[in-house]
């Protein structure tokens, strides 16, 4: 007997009657339509989200390889999902690997102590748009870093940090979502 | 003579005819509104916001520490802003302060290689929920770091990342904002 109330508008029942619907229908599907693809404008508008999100000093230490569905970038890099995600990554429409820019070129030296947080916060943007757009996202780590940084070659100072499954989602039920309290989220930190 | 278009939602005309309109219309105001506050609810959703957003194996990495203006919590804050933030960021209706949980406590195993990414994630679903309730969000690291981890005592593994200021922007004209392209965004990390 089911009791929980799995429609994508009420993972939280608080949270859905209050915070806006591209936040609150958003979830990481783990199918995507293999049949179905995105435009070229479609890509360029999640590009964009991205580019535009707020960082330190508009250091904008952020960086994207998209690669679509069928077309040689794709191959390169399915080719080092691990098992787990080799099983649906694919099928999405589009896979961004996600590229953060620590240090200054041949350098110790930091380019941006925000380098992880302010990609984290361009890659909201684009997922968002994604929603916006009535798309669904799934961000990964499952595949091989060394392999894929072999492959794509980050210059010095960059790093590969994440992938981006973008594209249409095959209809199922969210999983039922868990998160901590708000109460704890605002006294987990602190002493 | 301006010849340059400042317009909240043409920073960028290409993007602002296509990506979400609280993605266009978002900025980071350098004056609030000092005679305006936030009621418990709209401070409520930001929380929701912010903790619902996705993250690493749903490991959560975030805390905040809310602080609204005129309260205690304010004051312990507000007492280690950097003189430049010290100009504007009190009149905002509150102010969080956002921690990473990086490390398991008192080892240094991680807790989540990806803290501050996430983190970065869920201060951009916070700010967007913001704009969503046609407030404006202002991030910045602009505070005496040491300071304010000797006010708010992080837990073992925690760390003060940012802070951001929510509240009403008093009108004003955008900042000519400059990103790199979009091309370069897909060409920069990759040699």
């Amino acid at each position: 007997v089911r009791t929980v109330d799995n429609s994508a508008a009420t993972v939280n029942p608080a949270a859905a009657a209050a915070i806006h619907p591209i936040l609150a229908a958003r979830f990481s599907p783990r199918r995507f339509d293999p049949t179905r693809a995105l435009d070229e404008e479609s890509i360029a508008t999640l590009v964009e989200a991205f580019r535009w999100a707020p960082s330190a000093g508009n250091s904008q230490p952020w960086g994207l390889f998209p690669a679509r569905r069928g077309e040689p970038e794709h191959r390169r890099i399915v080719a080092h999902l691990a098992p787990s995600s080799a099983r649906w990554a694919p099928d999405a429409a589009v896979l961004f690997v996600t590229a953060a820019h620590r240090q200054v070129e041949d350098t110790d030296l930091l380019y941006s102590e925000f380098a992880d947080y302010d990609l984290g916060q361009a890659v909201a943007h684009l997922t968002l748009q994604a929603q916006a757009l009535g798309l669904a996202s799934h961000q990964f780590r499952a595949f091989d870093l060394d392999a894929l940084a072999r492959e794509l070659r980050p210059r010095p100072g960059w790093h590969i940090v994440s992938m981006i499954a973008v594209g249409h989602a095959v209809e199922e039920e969210p999983q039922q979502r868990e998160r901590r309290s708000a109460a704890d989220v605002s006294a987990a930190p602190w002493t």
